[in-house]
């Protein structure tokens, strides 16, 4: 359990939450604190998420673990930017001769390409080409545009975790661009929590694991990411203001399904989860859309 | 003047409002029907844009149309879906000899990135390349998901037009996606109005153009597109739920500025205008990011 605590966006009893998640249980923020904070992103914009961690500690949990379902951390994020080909070897395993591009490849996810903890990715009718991408998630904070990489991590509030699930085949439909195969409804997941972020250490070099079934998958470390996260806030405040809410999706080690010969794509009854040391677990089941 | 009448979402007297478009000014809309419409995108939730027109149409104007700002005319869209290489001869342009794509190129625009009609469009302080592209733009106003076809254009509210402003140099900053060029704050337009979609003679052959300080510089029909209407909101609702205030940005003719011998790139003092038949005209000064 992280040292820093937990916070959850949640549903349980058919009304939307959010909450400090306790080993047992939810203890229930949002009817305590919804007057301050009527999401959890309100309290991610006042900066008050420690505030929230020490409130909820004080409680008993107001809600089983098995009682309610996981949404992503932040509801109606102002944009969820995902980069692309960040870890050593990833641009190797595109097989194209190219030599790595010397800025990030970058790409915009929907919120509706996202499911929380625990809920099934949807296996689309389009494609059986349902893939794995276990990522570290950086949560804005603070607003900036051109910030220094010397201030970059004072702009972060919170980390958490994205399967960030790919169809494969439709990612190559087109001349330019992987959106579509980047944006199938409800085809990858983020959470299941939002820790505060404190201190660079939580992220310099933490171990970063995506296991399919139990067999491990994809395994590295933060200290190796080819665009670090200073840098990535530095360069997205380049081009766009970073506010609080928007969830930076900072790239996949090696070892997706598709880069595995023969390939080996998701099907239902698979398990996929994300960790990333002293973050957690993002555990996700696969099911059909249905017909 | 549209005989279809236009709806704009607007600034005055320091509110965001919303209303129809008279010839000498706008009624306000939103003092008279936000209880039942709070913005533009709920009346076109609402399927209520003919009867918003019919309102706008019984009053004088409250506002002249010097004395307001206008703003793209949907808030706060969910997602805002661009179309890539979508008129004859685009794809040679690129002179990268491969063929056109089978399926459409597609990226996604931060609504930040765009400014309304008459605003200047930001050059900003990181490039020099600063171009447009002239489109048309189809609103949804009503969700969906697997549309087929046939029922595509039931699922669309309204027109507007785009200036799909874009980075040169920074498109192809890395190996994959167009992303952060096509995303610099405040460096495309939406506008001016939303003129109501009442039936398909409308979109199917207009004449699409783009001048630069008076000088043509695109020109197609929309009945040259590669990918259709039609074909784009089947294409899309495979993927993702369009949802009511999505925006189809939906590609540009050849003579962008970067396509020109030698580029020419836009500078603070042009004027860029796009129109098209029975939309109207929007139309942008460029100004330079303050230091």
């Amino acid at each position: 359990m992280s040292k820093h605590g937990r916070l959850a966006t949640y549903s349980a009893d058919g009304k939307l939450r959010y909450g400090f998640v306790a080993e047992k249980g939810v203890v229930d923020l949002s009817s305590r604190m919804s007057a301050s904070f009527p999401t959890l992103k309100d309290a991610i914009q006042a900066r008050a998420l420690t505030s929230l961690v020490e409130e909820g500690a004080r409680h008993p949990p107001d809600h089983a673990l098995d009682a309610i379902s996981w949404h992503p951390p932040v509801s109606k994020p102002e944009k969820i930017i995902c980069v692309g080909v960040n870890y050593p070897d990833r641009n190797a395993e595109y097989k194209d001769g190219k030599a790595p591009a010397p800025y990030p490849s970058l790409f915009l996810r929907t919120e509706r390409s996202f499911v929380g903890h625990d809920a099934a990715l949807m296996r689309p009718r389009a494609s059986s080409q349902l893939d794995y991408e276990g990522e570290l998630v950086l949560v804005i904070g603070k607003a900036g545009r051109h910030i220094p990489e010397k201030d970059a991590l004072d702009h972060v509030a919170g980390l958490t975790l994205c399967n960030e699930g790919t169809l494969r085949d439709w990612v190559r439909h087109a001349k330019f661009n992987v959106t579509q195969g980047k944006n199938f409804e409800a085809s990858g997941s983020l959470g299941p929590w939002l820790v505060p972020y404190v201190n660079e250490a939580q992220i310099a070099d933490i171990r970063l694991t995506t296991r399919v079934n139990g067999e491990l998958r994809q395994e590295d470390r933060t200290s190796r990411l080819i665009f670090g996260f200073r840098y990535l806030i530095a360069y997205l405040s380049t081009f766009t203001t970073l506010v609080p809410g928007d969830i930076i999706v900072t790239g996949t080690p090696t070892g997706a399904g598709a880069r595995l010969d023969p390939p080996r794509y998701l099907v239902p009854g698979d398990v996929i989860e994300v960790e990333a040391e002293g973050v957690g677990i993002l555990r996700n089941g696969v099911a059909d859309e249905q017909r």
